[in-house]
C-alpha cells in the first residue's frame, strides 16, 4: 500500500520574527496535499528576552546552556509565544493546528543530559516518542506544532534542539508515512561558498558531503545540520530537504541524497 | 443514562507559584475517578515579569488592559511556561494532560471586545467552543489544560479571564456530562468577614448572594466570581464548589446552589 506523504517542516530563528516570509512558508504548508507536522524552535526571541531582563546566555559549542531562568524563558517563548502564534497563523489558513511541546500526551520523552564532559544544564535527550499517538493525531486531521521543550515524564521539563526533534519525529513516522522532511533556514539551501549564491548545491550525498567537509566548504551550524539530515535518509525518511521560506517548496533548495 | 463525572478545576494567582500546594492539588485530581479538565490564568507572574520588563501594567475595573506587550508576556506565562508545567506535572501523575489555549484545535474562539466604553484591548470576549472535538478528547483520557489565551480565527490571540473560560466550558460540557466546577482560590470559601475563617459559607444559594452582596458582606473580586458560579449552576452545571487547595476536595469549601 502507497504510504500517505506527510511534511515535517522546521523553521525557527530569524523566520519567526519575519511575518511576511512565515506568511507566505505558511501559505505553503496549508496548500500542502497530504498531512503535516510542524517543528520549531525560537532562539533569538529568547537572547534578546534574556538581555532585556539581565539574564546571561552561555553557549557552548554552538549549543545554548540550560539554566533555570533560561529554561524559562525558552519555555515561555517557544511553547508559549511563538507556538500559540503559530497555531493561529495556520487556523486562519483552515489547519487543525495543535502546539505542543514534548510533555503534552507524552508525546517525546528525553532524559537529562550528563554533566559530563559538558553540562549543558536543563538539556534534554531523547528517549522515546509515543508514535501511536502522534499518529492518532494525523489520522484526526490535525497538525501538530511541536515547540523544542521536551520532559522527562517526572515533572521536569527540558530543552531539546529543535533540529533533532524534527528528525526523531521523521524517523518515527517514517515506517507509517512518506516522510518529506524540510529544514527551513534563512540561506537558499547548503552552499560551498557562503558568498555565493550560485554556489547552492541542488543535490548532496554523504560521499560530496565528506569531502566538501574536510576542505572546510562546509562547516560551523551547517554539520550538525546535515547529520541530521543524512540520519533520517538512513532512517527511510523518503525526502529530506534543506533551503529558506523562498527556495524549500519550488525545487530550488539542496535535495539530500 | 446516568452522565460520566467531569472535574472542571480553575486554578489561578499565587498558586500556581506555590509547588507544595500546588502538588497537594494535583495529586486530589490525579485521584479523582473521572474525566478531567483544568482551566489556568498566572496573573501574578505575568505582573511581575512586566515590571522586570519596564513594561507598565493597566487595570480597569479589576481587570488587565492588554496592550500588545501585555499580550506577549501573558501567553508567554500562561500558554507557555504554566501550561507546560502543569501538564508535565500531571504527567509525572499518570494524567494524559495536554496544554491548550483557544487556537489550538479552533477550541475557544472569541471576538475582540469593542474598545467603547472602555477599552481593554486585545480581551477576547468567547464565540465559539468547540464542545464536540473537546468530547472526543476526553473520551481519548485526555486531561485538557487550557490557558486564558484564546483567538479571534483570524490569526490573532486573544486574553480572556480565566474563570470565564471554565464557566463556559462547564456549561458546554454540561449537556454531555455530570460536570462538578471547582473554583480553587486562596480563601477556603466564600466568607462574609474576610478576616474570620468561621465565616465561611458551606453552602451559598442566589437569594442569600443578593442579600449578602446588598449588605456589602460579599464584594470585591469575589462578586465577578460568584456571577459565574451562579450562571454556571443555572445553566444545567450540576455542582459548583468554592475553595482552596485544602478546603477544596474535603467538603469543606463553599458549594454554590
Amino acid at each position: 500500500m502507497k504510504k500517505e506523504p506527510l511534511l515535517i517542516l522546521k523553521i525557527g530563528g530569524q523566520l519567526l520574527e519575519d511575518s511576511a516570509a512565515l506568511g507566505t512558508l505558511l501559505d505553503q504548508v496549508a496548500n500542502y496535499a497530504g498531512a503535516k507536522l510542524l517543528v520549531h524552535g525560537g532562539g533569538k526571541k529568547a537572547t534578546a528576552l534574556a538581555e532585556k531582563m539581565g539574564i546571561e546566555v552561555q553557549m557552548l559549542e554552538g549549543r545554548r546552556v540550560t539554566d533555570e531562568a533560561s529554561l524559562e524563558l525558552a519555555t515561555m517563548v517557544y511553547a508559549g509565544w511563538y507556538s500559540k502564534n503559530l497555531v493561529a497563523q495556520l487556523q486562519a489558513r483552515g489547519e487543525m493546528a495543535l502546539g505542543l511541546c514534548g510533555a503534552d500526551l507524552n508525546l517525546i520523552q528525553t532524559q537529562k543530559r550528563a554533566p559530563l564532559p559538558i553540562d549543558f544544564g536543563w538539556v534534554g535527550d531523547i528517549k522515546h516518542i509515543a508514535t501511536a499517538t502522534l499518529q492518532q493525531l494525523l489520522q484526526l486531521g490535525i497538525c501538530p506544532v511541536f515547540s523544542a521543550i521536551t520532559h522527562d515524564a517526572q515533572g521536569q521539563l527540558l530543552n531539546t534542539n529543535a533540529d533533532t526533534i524534527a528528525t526523531a519525529l521523521a524517523i518515527a513516522l517514517a515506517p507509517h508515512y512518506a516522510v518529506d522532511l524540510r529544514y527551513c533556514l534563512e540561506l537558499p539551501g547548503v552552499l560551498t561558498d557562503i558568498n555565493q549564491p550560485s554556489s547552492l548545491l541542488p543535490h548532496l550525498d554523504t560521499i560530496d558531503y565528506q569531502r566538501l567537509r574536510n576542505q572546510g566548504q562546509i562547516s560551523g551550524g551547517m554539520i550538525p545540520k546535515l547529520d541530521n539530515a543524512f540520519s533520517a535518509r538512513q532512517h527511510a525518511v523518503e525526502r529530506v530537504v534543506i533551503g529558506n521560506p523562498q527556495s524549500l517548496f519550488n525545487q530550488s533548495a539542496t535535495q539530500i541524497c
